[in-house]
């Protein structure tokens, strides 16, 4: 009836320490890497060592996670989610813009795989050069988020960074301004996005975080004119993206 | 990890002669009514018929379909669906215009129940008096629907109509000018919306169909600068649908 095809979804995990070794010695992506909390560290110690050195996000979940996780229970302590597609670097997204003014899109603790996939497919469509997503407590680049951008996460670079607000001050160096969506803010098509420009969008639950509003050039609002006061993050994100690139592309509004 | 709750999206199901000729009975309202297919019509005549009678979408389903749909395999060759909130009549869509010119939003054919939530809760912000979905070959109001619009499925008037078409006769005769969200039409933010408007948003996969299309005044485009050349379906709605907005709001865009 209304269930998503989950076969079409589902995520691809490793359980065990050898299979998940491997893994990161082949230099496979992982999405994420789940530790059982209170587990020896010891045999996992090499494991732990070469996730940290590929920057790959850390979990500690009980043993019951794991199992339901996993679908086994002889998963030894460790399971590795692996990424559906291949992240990017910043230098990546440069690359992309070439000569044009930048034009990123960060998305700020977005949980859902649906909605980070739409949004990813949004940026693509209107011509940003590349989204940016925090390491923790983020969707990532699982078969969810993958297919809900109906492929746009394979063509459009993706890049997974520590800290959303290092990687502002680094595009405002880049003659970036950056504007965040959410309330109390100016019109969204009054501002100016005919420069180098960033879109954050915030988490579903919680908007834009403080750190990150306090970094933002701009807060961008939409009228809201019924009893809900805020939009799904998707669909918001995807309004002003397109108002930056009608912008952008120099397209006249009546 | 990154299911969805579940358990907050549950949807309602009746099964079983009794219960669900006794919900037909208290009129509450049904999604849809399901029918063992080949299953003797005799016993199922009172219900079949009150169904019609109250324009309840009906499904022939197997015998297995309708044993997972409900849990049980006592089901007696049926089965509901309740809603998880009320539909509406189009005299509602039109006493909440009031004096405004009418701004309404049709569904064509949208199956998955958080695109459409997700354009109800559009619909609602941006000012719109109301929303058209099709009886058949669409999501409906379940709670899947509802909780993603945020509520907005229980504030703003939604309706379910037989036939889009005649339905879109109807509106053009309240001098509605209806633009569809598709390829090949004019620059979205190029007509004008400052009258009476309807959007037609058309289904994830197959867009607009060819009679709905047909009957449209405008078709409406979005720039696509990538290699995906379509945007989710609440994505695009929600950007047309803040461009009549703005349009309707008076609000100068750069």
């Amino acid at each position: 009836m209304q269930h998503r095809n989950e076969t079409e979804e589902r995520t691809r995990v490793l359980a065990g320490r050898n299979p998940v070794m491997e893994a990161l010695r082949c230099r496979e992506e992982l999405e994420s890497l789940y530790i059982q909390s209170g587990a020896p560290k010891g045999p996992l110690g090499a494991i732990l060592n070469k996730a940290r050195e590929s920057g790959v996000p850390i979990k500690e979940v009980t043993r019951e996670k794991l199992t339901q996780l996993t679908g086994i229970d002889t998963h030894q302590g460790v399971a590795a989610v692996l990424s559906a597609a291949s992240y990017s670097q910043m230098e990546d997204i440069y690359a992309r813009a070439g000569e044009e003014p930048l034009f990123v899109v960060l998305c700020d603790e977005i949980e859902d795989p649906h909605n980070l996939g739409a949004i990813i497919r949004t940026a693509e469509a209107c011509g940003a050069h590349g989204v940016i997503i925090p390491k923790r407590h983020s969707a990532g680049l699982t078969a969810a988020a993958v297919k809900a951008s109906a492929g746009a996460a394979v063509c459009l670079p993706v890049v997974r960074v520590s800290n959303l607000v290092s990687t502002m001050e680094e595009l405002k160096k880049r003659n970036v301004w950056i504007t965040c969506a959410d309330m109390d803010g100016e019109s969204w098509c009054s501002l100016d996005f005919t420069g180098g420009v960033a879109l954050v969008i915030g988490s579903e639950g919680k908007g834009v975080s403080r750190l990150v509003r306090e970094q933002c050039d701009f807060v961008a609002s939409l009228p809201m004119r019924g009893q809900i006061n805020s939009l799904n993050a998707s669909v918001a994100g995807g309004i002003i993206l397109y108002e930056m690139a009608r912008q952008r592309l120099g397209i006249k509004a009546r």
